[in-house]
């Protein structure tokens, strides 16, 4: 079996549960995304209860698509909780350097306590690297490549693993950098994928300790997942479902083939 | 015409008004059953309205999937309401146990109002009838026939309607038990089901003043739309498509002839 | 090429940015309704960052179908900061008349500044024109051509574009009044698809500075992937997934043998 199987499996045996504070446009795909390759996702954000469910699970998703002031606010206690706690946690900057605001917010996430993972688009891996300071809206605006250098230095700086997803995903700690080039030209067609693939290394990250073959294994499922979907979709619409069924009928010996991976 | 035939026929009918106040992540879903079964849903939870709503609505879904401070006041103002209208209310505890303050919310709502149905998994009705202190996330740990003996006091203490749901859903109104054993594998694999049980029952309250008639309705068109859409699913992504689709085409008939019922 | 084309090429030419402040149920829907066709939607919300958002985008869309008095204080906050950097845009009054609370918020929204775009049902722009003083839920009661009178007054008292939409689109702006009668009687059993339309709208005014013709364009783009996606269909599930991919999949050419306009 080889290493990614072994990760893909462990979901699946182990279905830990996933806490995800995330934005109000992606929380239905991400759960059923989530569901569909084996992980048990649990969306909860009061700041009553947002420790509590931190202490539960076995990693924290936190997205800022859509934040707002008492959000923020439960995201701080939830990642705080994660670092006692040992609970891994992914952070998904979205649409950082579109407002100050946001920018702003995301900056103090990462300063409050360090993501093990960060997993944006070129754009907003580029404003957080402060190479950049604005984006277009939250879709990227640059190729992943061109976010490749400082995605490094991000990932020194912070000691941690960075993921910048485009048409090629580079997994990158420190000077080790991954490469996996599956996934469609529908994707970027459909909200929150990117989202999802933040939320599929919440699941990875869980079960696995070696983190940057965890972001490796989830960006090669991501990619895979969507390669047998487009195969089958006439566009974003019957892409969606035939994303979540490959998902759930993917397996070792598909991503065996299928993977384009470069580590 | 049978019972179950009565009450389909009366959702399309009078298409009755069903308010939900519910979570983030199953809102566009519910909403959707909904209108595929023949109802007309409204989702609002703004206290300045909520009890406008009520008012003008035939019954109100509570479903404290993604609960905060200023949705829970709603949702008692909402019941409160319901009681003062004689609106039928079904009550969905999400998670309850997995957090305090879930658990504390839960049982504030169902002393401030006594629901006329609550539904949930053996978990959360397990909890909720005190036989069990805590749950893992908002996916149920054990069975739905371990809960029917709580269940069974939680309904004669509250004198209602306490529906279980799992592989088997119990429908339990004091020492009535009926069973329906309908629906697929796949339906674990969506997320919120168990929400869309819930405001389906909400739909068959709204027509039908026998409430355990109603709730065991709700779970057999739940049930067979479950299997008709699994006989025609690759995996969770087509199921959504295909139960959408068979609410919309389920007919007395098809109930008839596919219904498993233990009364 | 005719109007209606040019309309379609110039959102996928431009991508344009729109600015969504929508409600919970519908956020994915149209965030996919918007890649689909070709723009590159954005959610956001909170106070400190939607002025900062309004300033870099192409449109702004309005939609009160779960509002809250933090997202209004948002909605005004954007819609003046739309006038001041001459952002079209349009306003969705969901649900207006169902509660005092939507009704004042409608009209508060649009005292303070006045919409490019209106889009409502019947009875939704009746009670706009204060015709009528409420209606049931978020479902009109009435057919469309109930309400062209009232639009075209309203249309003049606030020098704007009012469509009215139903199984006969109005398009009306004074005394000007086109109609697209394409669309599918599945339309009405999918959540969120007169928000859709909405959003559509957004798309087109921010590429078209010709109100009227964007106005047009949108309901034509609607209404012929409806009749597109309802051939493909056996129910409001998979007509979900065919919709989008006939947004995605539009041209120019199929507008132009499938229109059903009188302008």
């Amino acid at each position: 079996m080889n290493d990614m199987e072994k990760v893909l499996n462990n979901i699946r045996i182990k279905s830990p549960l996933v806490h995800n504070i995330t934005n109000y446009v992606v929380m239905n795909s991400t759960a059923n995304a989530l569901l569909a390759i084996g992980a048990s996702p649990v969306m909860a954000h009061a700041k009553e209860e947002t420790e509590d469910i931190v202490t539960i699970s076995s990693s924290l998703v936190i997205n800022m698509g859509t934040l707002s002031e008492k959000w923020v606010d439960s995201m701080l206690l939830a990642v705080k909780k994660a670092k006692e706690t040992n609970t891994p946690f992914v952070f998904d900057p979205v649409g950082v350097g579109a407002s100050q605001y946001r920018t702003q917010m995301a900056l103090k996430i990462i300063e409050t306590a360090t993501p093990n993972v960060i997993r944006g688009n070129a754009s907003e891996i580029m404003v957080l690297a402060q190479q950049a300071t604005s984006s277009k809206g939250v879709d990227s605006t640059m190729q992943a490549e061109d976010a490749v250098s400082g995605a490094i230095e991000l990932s020194k700086k912070l000691n941690n693993t960075v993921v910048v997803s485009g048409a090629v995903d580079y997994i990158i700690t420190g000077d080790k950098v991954s490469t996996i080039s599956n996934g469609s030209i529908l994707m970027p067609k459909v909200t929150g994928m990117g989202c999802t693939a933040t939320s599929i290394i919440g699941a990875c990250i869980a079960i696995e300790s070696d983190v940057h073959l965890a972001c490796t294994a989830a960006m090669a499922i991501m990619g895979i997942a969507g390669d047998m979907a487009a195969e089958l979709s006439k566009g974003p619409g019957s892409f969606q479902a035939n994303f979540l069924d490959s998902l759930y009928l993917l397996s070792g010996d598909i991503i065996e083939h299928r993977i384009k991976l470069n580590a």
